[in-house]
């Protein structure tokens, strides 16, 4: 039932089911996980048609008014926006961006708009899972835009890039703030860079513009050998103007975001970079569930504590320590 | 007898001991393999004094000549040196940097050097390991400055900043291929950037190096928190200008290394990175024996094409597929 409300069921009927099911999927309880396997399997029928987009930049930057203007703008277009967020600070405070629902004021209560708030606690992997499964849940609830936000710290840009079709990354008119993205490795990640605020300080917007425009072209993209700047096949990472506040340049920003899906879909990348992305998450989920068994296994933890000193104080080669505690873990 | 031919032998036989050792470490055998952390063990009491000099720079920037004009000068000062490397790509084509003792005449033939080429086999992981495992048999051998060179593609630099207590990165005078060190995440690992080749373009060697001294700055160094670019008892990155070719520079270079030495020495920040380094490099080789033994498990292995294809068909969620494979793993 909790699949036909989401797929079926009236807005009330479908907004109870969603919440129902994100919650279930964020249950650490074994008997629910087995049922949110369920849920997720049946409903992955129903998903993969939205478009997924990714939305970064630090603190200031305007992010939630950004998300505000474009979600009211497509929903005019007649869209349905669901709107989640990676904050892995959460974690710690408890608290969440988009946790303040005040923050998107008119989105958050448009019966079109579904705004959750980052799961709040986990390691990073644990949140971005969370927020990758509840994103197939909103897909089957029809949402055909799907943003998933997060703030510019530490790595959730990559993760928030690795559940997206297209990564956005706001920027203030504001060059110094351009080598820290470059130095984080964020700006490579980025199809498309938004100076937002851009009203604000013209002349410094139009040469932030220009800079990150000729970086990314040093850059290359993505770090990706396939990828050739003088192809026009393929998608050029793109730098626009913008005003959330006074809702300037947001029609030209989605203009740049449906170029982006015809022609990567053209091209064949969409669909790639969406395969490439489940494998990766595959094995990043099995990865994490290896390293927890071996922490939890008896033999290992008796020994773990003793054998690292021993690495610390230089007494065993870290290769050796690791091949000892392999064998403990049977 | 191994142990006593490397730490006590005469030249010559210490010499054959040491590169029977660094043989048996890179041994596939398993017997061969409980030997080697036998002797990695008894070996460790003998090591740990020596330098451990990290050098990466794409090809063309001059390395070798560098490496060999370096090594004379410290063999000059009464030093023994070993040059180890990681060449990732001598595991595709069999090749590998420092396989043609050519590229160093002089300090290759010198009885206080002591050159090895790269491991010529495995992923970059097992490579590193072994480079690590060389680089204590050097060690135990008095060799008291350990060089460990690569060649500035992929992972390699972060393995070889992983395992060095100062990490340098030649460039040329070239303020492009600064920007390309910043985006690949190199810059930031280096402790000491040098221009080689600055006798060719002065005033371009001069410029760069105003450049990248003040890209350190805005970086930050290391991505760490806890440093502070205003505290002179920490290091703070620093350019120099070289010509390896002319010999000029290399005395001022090696200022630059003392210098840093004492410093983090005296401020525990030397310690510090050591025992770091020793942590993450076993729980590096704990997971990559985990991911091992995951895949070669025999329910694993057979139903482990299947489920990744039904991932790619969209048939399956990323994180049921990758809960069902754990599943199967015990």
């Amino acid at each position: 039932m909790l699949l036909s409300g989401i797929t079926e069921g009236n807005p009330t009927v479908q907004r109870r089911a969603m919440a129902k099911a994100i919650t279930l999927l964020e249950s650490t309880r074994a008997d629910h996980r087995l049922q949110a396997d369920e849920l997720l399997t049946a409903l992955l029928p129903h998903t993969g048609r939205a478009l997924r987009l990714g939305i970064s930049g630090v603190p200031g930057v305007g992010k939630s008014t950004f998300i505000e203007a474009l979600g009211l703008y497509l929903i005019e277009q007649g869209h349905r926006v669901a709107v989640l967020a990676i904050d892995p600070s959460s974690t710690v405070s408890g608290g969440s961006i988009l946790g303040d629902k005040t923050r998107m004021e008119r989105l958050s209560v448009h019966e079109r708009a579904y705004i959750r708030p980052s799961p709040s606690s986990g390691t990073l992997g644990g949140v971005a899972e969370k927020t990758r499964e509840a994103m197939l849940v909103c897909e089957a609830a029809g949402y055909d835009i799907v943003i998933v936000e997060t703030v510019g710290v530490g790595q959730s840009e990559t993760a928030v890039h690795g559940m997206t079709d297209i990564f956005c990354l706001l920027q203030l008119p504001n060059a110094g703030d351009e080598l820290q993205a470059i130095k984080k490795g964020v700006m490579e990640l980025a199809d498309l860079v938004v100076i937002n605020k851009a009203d604000l300080e013209p002349l410094a917007a139009t040469r932030a513009q220009l800079q990150i425009q000729s970086s990314l072209r040093l850059l290359g993209h993505h770090g990706n050998p396939e990828h050739d700047p003088h192809d026009d096949r393929q998608w050029q990472p793109t730098v626009v103007q913008l005003s959330a506040l006074q809702g300037q340049g947001v029609a030209e920003f989605w203009q740049q975001v449906s170029r982006f899906r015809q022609l990567q879909t053209d091209n064949g990348r969409f669909a790639a970079k969406r395969q490439r992305q489940a494998q990766s998450w595959m094995w990043e989920r099995i990865e994490a569930g290896l390293r927890q068994r071996f922490r939890d296994h008896p033999a290992v933890k008796a020994q773990l504590d003793h054998t690292t000193e021993q690495v610390l104080q230089g007494q065993l080669p870290a290769s050796t320590a690791a091949r000892q505690l392999l064998e403990l873990f049977n």
